[in-house]
């Protein structure tokens, strides 16, 4: 098997990561798979600084989580990743994350877009050689991120300005702020008493500096629906599945 | 000399971590520091699980950093630990950062303060070895973090509240959050502009999930002074010195 098929990286949990609950948080599990999907990529030759001589840049466009637990302050954890599939325009690339005692804690689902920068549009990625993208036959048993309904009318609506922090170097909304605004949106005790089981998001369209959105959410059991929406238009939609912590 | 008196840990930084001006944001300069500096104590065997045991936690009071340049996309750098000064309440340690080229492009200053976690005052740490805490004789050619002074009358005042992903695992605010609070006061063209020379921070009185703080920001030249109050008593304290880009 060519050693790039799949690509893993291993960290630990500090303290200062940690969240209230003294686990790994979602938005730090987000930002770590962005950045070995960007390792692997760079590694196999279409990564960041290649593609940006094209004008073209990975953008994530959907990504789904389910994690049986979290990492723990002072363990050590690993993501590994490969590509299930390609073709010009997109890159399903799936993740598994064990834990300290290497069983698997958790899987993860993305799909990338390969976006021309200037024209803010899906590039092609037919000019880059098919063997960049090797395909594990790997299973990633997870479903697929579903299609996410909007969310009706008796939802709770806030406003949010994005500022400085928010903004990454595509000069738009970092995706895990994105993800980090929603969060936000409950209290500490119920993030004591529950936990995420899964949760599926999908970026549609992006948000600029000193833009303000909707956040909308609406909870039914334990499914809670959320969608940011910009003057009416869906700029990315979360679906999150609850677990009460035992 | 005994390997453990310098601690080094090397990075990259990928394109997702970059901020908006596509070099190293300096909330994740301040993250990387506060992670390494925890490697470095648990190396040494004062870190988060040995002083847990002891009821006692490490906290971030003061933090100074001046830079030449910030990390771009794709560079390795690396941060480079040492402890300066220590005594039965407080330790002084400093880093070196270093580019891709190997110079150095960076220093930075802190103090940390062992806490007693349950009645969240300062904590007695003579009961550990003082081998524990190997001294380094290398210089760190930068300025300690000054007193810094009230922000005056004339300052624009805004409210922010803590929420969700604002609170660590020791239940309060992130060190590097109340830093995002006080950066998202900028627009971002005053960052296309400007860029952070030096910035001094003061860590006084923990904030905590659902309180409303106010900041305060008052510009003089190249000198912004800013401070985070809660009820009126002084939570955090920044001066940042700001650079015009060439």
């Amino acid at each position: 098997m060519d050693q790039n098929v799949e690509f893993t990286h291993c960290y630990y949990l500090t303290a200062g990561e940690a969240g209230a609950q003294s686990g790994m948080p979602l938005t730090l599990l987000v930002q770590r798979v962005i950045e070995i999907a960007t390792e692997h990529a760079n590694a196999l030759g279409i990564g960041y600084a290649t593609l940006a001589c094209h004008g073209i840049a990975w953008v994530l466009s959907k990504i789904s989580i389910e994690m049986k637990r979290y990492p723990r302050i002072n363990e050590d954890y690993c993501l590994t990743t490969w590509i299930e599939s390609y073709n010009r325009r997109f890159c399903d690339r799936c993740f598994a994350v064990t834990g300290g005692d290497g069983s698997v804690i958790g899987y993860i689902r993305t799909m990338w877009t390969a976006i021309d920068v200037k024209r803010r549009c899906v590039a092609d990625l037919t000019a880059f050689e098919q063997e960049a993208f090797p395909v594990s036959d790997r299973p990633c048993p997870i479903e697929k991120t579903p299609r996410l309904a909007s969310v009706g009318p008796l939802a709770s609506v806030q406003d949010y300005t994005f500022r400085y922090c928010d903004i990454d170097f595509n000069r738009h909304v970092n995706s895990v702020r994105y993800l980090a605004l929603v969060l936000n949106h409950w209290t500490m005790e119920h993030f004591d008493n529950n936990t995420i089981r899964r949760i599926d998001i999908a970026y549609h369209h992006e948000c600029y500096f000193g833009e303000t959105v909707q956040l909308r959410v609406a909870t039914n059991g334990h499914t809670s629906d959320c969608e940011i929406t910009r003057d009416g238009t869906r700029a990315v939609a979360l679906r999150i599945h609850w677990e009460a912590r035992s």
